[in-house]
């Protein structure tokens, strides 16, 4: 490396790397116009002088002030020299980007998150060998918004097998995971007139938002013990269910009240989206299989990968009804297209090969036992506390002891250094059950488990409300 | 397996699989009730009857019974047995899909497609391979809607080294290609009170149509020999411009028409959407550098590996302005979330072990020959067309012989089963120049590449107007 002066006066040092000699020339003379140490209108020297300053070739200099020019830093006019170009002053630096928001607490016992550090990494790579050693080079163009036929399949073949559900490759497409699925469908009941569309009074927020984000109004669908209400009116385009296992509550909806959902929807003409979320994940028998069934040309199925594989690889399946399959592939298309191909690719090796059982097998049990020490973790040291809801999925509904409020636990529960959701955080209008906090049990390290519930138990132990020392 | 009769009076045949006894039971008491030949109301026969006929364990028949029920199959009441659900009639078949729309002619020279062929599977599959084993569990989580660390710093060292980009990983937003993040930006720039942006008068017209999905106007942009012509009033939120190798006309922004875009998004508060689509290939001189770095601050810089790499990646970046940064990040979150994290680990690691570079320095090689050749043949077999255009990109305009019209030329094509694109395909207005094809000629494989070419040139030549006989 030799620094040199590049002009009379100005404290302008170009730094030649040997290796790249043009490139760091012209990164040298951007900075210094970016940073304002060359001022605009400033004379540079002739590429003849630069050289022998620099000590290389006269080519390379005159290289760099053309390449200079065509970008707009400089301006080269004949018989007057090249110059900083007039527009360019200082340019305020790269703005930082804000923070990214991460748990601050040690102890995650948020819901909706699965164990991630079980992804069978092995196992996905040799999905991906076989895929890319058969996948057809047309594969990897722009392809089809519905999916790649190779995952289509396969997922239609699990849905039919593992859920009951009444699919084949026509009629599943694949998503960019449920979020996207929902904003899309919200789309197209509002772009098929469609105003009002009903959802669990107890659910995610930021699904209700989708549905709104289109211009839809969104009602509550009421919610007991036997899962969501059928509704006694019919203005809604469509309701969204977690028939297998309510979220949050934890319940499944009862064959009676499936039966009065299917008959609003033939009534109506009403569309059931089915958000089959977790029912992989049933402990104490095997999972109700899927409503879909029941009435397909009613029923959008919608099933994820981010629950039994990683949220990370963002991907997820509707079976659609005729009557909105056509609108939805076209505006995914429009938007979005298709998901990862080679992740599509992987995943319908992964799941052909028997691979994807085994490992829904496996965290099956992973979690069955994680739910075990968690009831029985509540049991003995915080017997005032009950779990409602299903051995089911990743996360359980846990009633508080008598007088304590929800904000009050949650509150107590981060002196602990844990986190963990209120109930009203999932309702449509709060108060309207009793105190409780929904617990993921799915998300924290093996190794903190253990401590993360019984630091949770403590806190909300009525006779010890104040933090233990350190 | 074996066959039995399964009530008295219908045709029901329940095959027992002997590997899947209780799963092959219930599959085929859910087919007979879905096709109707079980109907409402049916009384099955008791489970210890019907397990004997099978010849299977009581248990399991009771237990296919249980789960049917559950399912809102079957109704089991006290005492008297159980029953095909009355809701239940004959389920109308699965739809058949609508055909993907694909190219039917042999050959394609539509543009925007690069060779897919020459995706490096190896050297992905061994990024891949890297990344998994250094991923941290965390990265298979939700994850950040900007997009991964590593990507971002890889991607933003590429951009300065590459094309002299001013960014860096906090700056960078990771998106699912240049669709998603357009749509996302016109949602973005109407939510920030917008109603109107510009588009150069040539380029894709879904670019125009997902603007307007935000609720945007979209105003044409003049283009001439020099690139877009910069506007002399202000009423736009944004500009979309093609600096470095306009589509489709093919000519580079002049520096003189890029300092004037800048002083005119500095007066105005305006947004600039620089859309780097291709400008890895130019093959004439070094690439032009990103217009972004004059003006970072009022410049969105959008790249994509659709062109370097494969569509099917769903990839791409911007380098945003601070005052867009977060509400794309938002609105990116709400809606799509991030771009399969695998992917994004891998293309980190391809970037950063220099596979990328010599994935595009090899393909740069082959599309030069392939202009080249394409030029030759336009040159010797018809020479009263002309190209017009820089030496760059994936596809080149060529103005017909006078006395052909656009539609009349691609129907002679079509004959020839050459798929080609009109510039008025491309074009807010049509007629506003000679007529003339967007021929692509990255797409057709190796093998068929001059047959293509050679069909297009003799469809198009004025003393041949009629198809060879085969």
């Amino acid at each position: 490396m030799r620094e040199q002066w590049a002009n009379s006066g100005r404290d302008l040092h170009l730094v030649v790397a040997p290796t790249a000699v043009r490139a760091s020339i012209e990164q040298g003379l951007r900075d210094a116009i970016q940073s304002g140490r060359l001022t605009p209108g400033t004379l540079l020297p002739p590429s003849r002088s630069l050289s022998q300053d620099l000590g290389v070739a006269r080519n390379t200099v005159a290289e760099v002030y053309a390449q200079l020019s065509a970008e707009g830093w400089l301006v080269a006019r004949q018989g007057s020299g090249t110059r900083v170009a007039a527009l360019i002053g200082s340019i305020p630096p790269v703005p930082p980007a804000p923070e990214a928001t991460t748990n601050p607490l040690p102890y995650d016992l948020r819901p909706g998150q699965a164990d991630v550090s079980t992804f069978p990494r092995q196992a996905w790579l040799a999905s991906a060998r076989r895929a890319m050693a058969t996948a057809p080079a047309a594969a990897f163009g722009y392809g089809d918004p519905q999916g790649r036929p190779e995952l289509r399949q396969a997922v239609a073949s699990y849905l039919a097998r593992a859920r009951g559900v009444r699919a084949n490759a026509d009629t599943v497409v694949i998503c960019s995971g449920f979020h996207q699925a929902l904003w899309l469908l919200g789309r197209v009941l509002r772009e098929q007139g469609h105003r009002q569309v009903a959802a669990e009074a107890f659910g995610h927020q930021s699904y209700r938002t989708l549905l709104e984000d289109s211009g839809l109004q969104v009602a509550p669908v009421e919610v007991d013990d036997a899962g969501g209400v059928p509704p006694s009116h019919a203005r809604w385009g469509a309701v969204l269910l977690t028939p297998a296992h309510q979220f949050p509550l934890g319940f499944a909806l009862t064959p009676e009240r499936r039966t009065e959902f299917v008959r609003w929807a033939r009534n109506t003409s009403g569309v059931i989206i089915e958000d089959d979320y977790d029912a992989e994940f049933r402990y104490d028998r095997r999972a109700v299989g899927a409503m879909q069934a029941l009435a397909p040309e009613h029923i959008v199925y919608a099933g994820t990968a981010s629950k039994t594989l990683a949220p990370g690889l963002r991907l997820g399946w509707l079976v659609l009804p005729e009557r909105l399959f056509e609108p939805f592939v076209a505006a995914r298309e429009q938007i979005t297209g298709q998901a990862s191909v080679i992740d599509q690719l992987t995943l319908a090796d992964f799941i052909a090969s028997g691979a994807y059982d085994r490992h829904v097998r496996r965290s099956r049990l992973a979690y069955a036992r994680r739910r075990r020490r968690f009831v029985e973790e509540v049991s003995r040291h915080l017997p005032s506390g009950r779990l409602v809801g299903l051995a089911a999925g990743l996360h359980s509904v846990l009633e508080l002891p008598s007088g304590l409020d929800e904000a009050e636990a949650v509150r107590r529960a981060k002196v602990h250094g844990v986190a963990v959701a209120r109930l009203d955080d999932y309702a449509a209008a709060p108060g309207q059950r009793r105190p409780s906090l929904v617990v993921g049990w799915a998300a924290p390290p093996a190794h903190t488990f253990t401590s993360a519930v019984r630091r949770l138990t403590t806190s909300l132990t009525p006779d010890r409300r104040t933090p233990p020392a350190r």
